[in-house]
């Protein structure tokens, strides 16, 4: 698919994947994303920013978390939010799903925040919505997870400043992970120094070194000396898929336990996703101890998300400002 | 019933129906959707009249659609918005039904808006709240859907201006059709040159000759020279419960494509309540091409829906200022 | 439990139950209804006082109703409201309820509005909750209903002013019901005259004596000239319990009719909770009578809301003028 995410000046008019992003808008969206952080502990949290307008959460898979994160953001920057659970059966030929686009669109909907289970879905969407309409992607599929990938990014910038320096590992279930996916390609591009991802071979894309990344299949050598450790969930489905042992074999040899993390630097900071499977990819000592920064993703989350919507609205007006 | 929507001097104060109605006011409701519907093209899509008032969203009958379109304009008219989704089941007694009224009412809740799968609820309602309560008919059974009858009107006023020089044919299933019944009453009450409905016998009702309208079994001859189509959505229940061959069928008999659509006159409109039924009732070439005012429809109803509301709160301030 | 939900200088920061309170701070929540009340009278019923809150609706037991007064309540305060319906199968761990709840408090939430149905549930996550965020208890098991039972509170102040002069009678399951000890103790508190108990043995408490209450088997007895009578809503379970004999039963002894309210006081205000079951508890002649406040207890209850809402987050912010 072509990145159709970028206005012609380069701004941001989707936000569908990290993927072929340069460097200064990533650094644009954590500058941004600072400035609303800052809201979230005044009085009132809340900017005028986008009143009036309208931001439909368009949610083909359920995920009460990151629809309350995008819900909260919207409303913090004083935009009406619609929230639709679209179940994909009603909508499993592209026809409908077209036709609810379109008459969602008709009702002046400024933003659409899409959340599929099919991989591209965000971006099909954004192909066919009209000019007036952001598409956020909130998770396709296998694909990406850009705000998540973002948020994290915010994180890590937080605590540890410069990303040259820095040694990050990803551990777990790679493969089927969108936030690992997106993480990676931020990663790279912020130019960090190494890269690594640690998981059974079951669990790791075979085209890893391709991506710029080194594989470690095991705790000890791949959290050496790293200065962020990123943990995935598990999906309890992966087990049932027989493409794992059991989550005791599992938590025995890639569950974050404050043993396992003595290995990586010591202060190292420890980040999830969420929501957080305790015993099964970590440890509640380490979940719940110093070195997390597990909640203050979700926090940033609201401040990432405050941003991108921001910043794709922005440059609608610039568009209309051309015309 | 007893038509009870209209204050003394004749303002609107619930909207149930379109029966009664004199031209002036469904001229006025036209009036302000007008004023509304530039309103939805500014930076900010919102203005303050309804601030502080409550609207309450009273959805017996599912309808995803039609619920967003009230609650936008609801939204845009800076209203706060309950959304109450109430199983029939639950209030199959009637006393229990005015139970939930009246416990809503003394929320001081200022309007409902009505969904009703039988025919009448509204006017029930609007004959059992309190006199600061406006109710709004977003549908009930097979009676009457007012709300989209004026945005059909609207919509063709846009295009065709002069309604008395107009020949207008709906196409499809009119007997069991709310928004037929409603779009009916409203092109006479406007003094349309000619209404015409075409269908097969078993769709249309017995008493057609008394509504003034002319009965046509054949698209052909019912389709000529109209400088509007309106298609009706075919419910499929129609198909199971054997008032219809097939869908094919029906499709080849009254299914508007090309061809048939060129028996209307060349500038003629093409409209449809939506969702539309692609390859049942109408033709993907017909519902996309350039005479379809179709999406124009979704966006015209919230500028219709927000003069309503309007309208009717505002009858109330009235009534308030005389006691 | 210790009982938490004050700030060192005696300020509500939760709202868990009446239990333990003094009688100026029921008071100061009846008088700041009062001005809440006369809001809700106006054109704009609606006060900037919590803008940029965000109040979270907490239900892991469904109720529309208490839900809905609870959300209007926040909106006519200019908070923003999330509403999350959480079974709790998904969160029978308590680890897993920890985490959500934390989550949500990392999203910068003010308050939690909880539902639950485990007595305790409200305290143990006022426990849990970070400073920024406060507790009110809307329901937790058979445990308190305490906002319910300050709207009772209100209601019978506004019509009989003066609580040591009056004698109140609480008829049916007071065994089960959160309601009943809520009032019990909220009377109590207020220095009610004479708080009288009337059900069966089998809805009655064993330690009815040590609440200070007078127990009464007979409606004529226990309703002897009255001020207030509180009927209870039964729940439908007990009688499947075989604690009750049938609803037909249950309604001969201690219904409320027009021949048993005789026995109380003749300007006796009859008060529900609701919803209620007409024909089971109360006759509907009683319910919609000369004597019934019913309605008005619902309006009341989102004025007592906007109160504690309000005093809760005041709370916090001398707090954080103190720190």
């Amino acid at each position: 698919m072509t990145n159709n995410q970028l206005t012609e000046s380069g701004r941001l008019r989707h936000f569908l994947t990290i993927e072929g992003l340069k460097r200064p808008l990533l650094t644009e969206i954590m500058d941004r994303a600072e400035q609303f952080s800052s809201i979230s502990h005044q009085q009132v949290k809340k900017v005028p920013l986008l009143r009036g307008k309208t931001i439909v959460n368009l949610f083909f898979e359920n995920s009460t978390r990151t629809r309350t994160t995008f819900e909260l953001a919207a409303k913090r920057l004083s935009a009406d939010v619609m929230n639709l659970n679209i179940s994909t059966s009603a909508t499993s030929k592209g026809e409908s799903l077209l036709d609810t686009l379109h008459n969602l669109e008709s009702m002046q909907s400024d933003m659409f925040v899409v959340r599929h289970n099919q991989s591209g879905a965000a971006e099909f969407i954004a192909q066919h919505v009209a000019p007036h309409v952001s598409v956020i992607n909130a998770g396709d599929g296998c694909h990406a997870h850009p705000t998540q990938a973002m948020l994290d990014m915010f994180t890590i910038r937080r605590h540890k400043q410069y990303f040259p320096d820095l040694r990050v590992a990803i551990v777990g279930d790679i493969l089927h992970s969108r936030v690992a996916r997106s993480q990676i390609q931020a990663l790279s591009i912020l130019g960090v120094g190494e890269i690594r991802v640690i998981g059974p071979k079951t669990l790791l894309p075979t085209d890893c070194q391709s991506l710029g990344v080194h594989v470690y299949h095991d705790m000890e050598e791949g959290l050496q000396d790293v200065d962020v450790v990123i943990m995935l969930r598990l999906q309890n489905e992966r087990m049932q898929g027989a493409l794992l042992p059991s989550a005791r074999e599992y938590y025995k040899s890639y569950g974050l336990t404050e043993e396992k993390l003595r290995f990586a630097k010591p202060d190292a900071i420890v980040m999830h996703p969420g929501p957080i499977n305790r015993g099964v990819e970590i440890a509640s000592t380490v979940a719940d101890g110093p070195q997390s920064v597990i909640l203050e993703q979700v926090t940033h989350g609201i401040a990432v998300r405050m941003a991108v919507m921001s910043m794709t609205l922005g440059s609608q007006s610039e568009q209309e400002g051309q015309a």
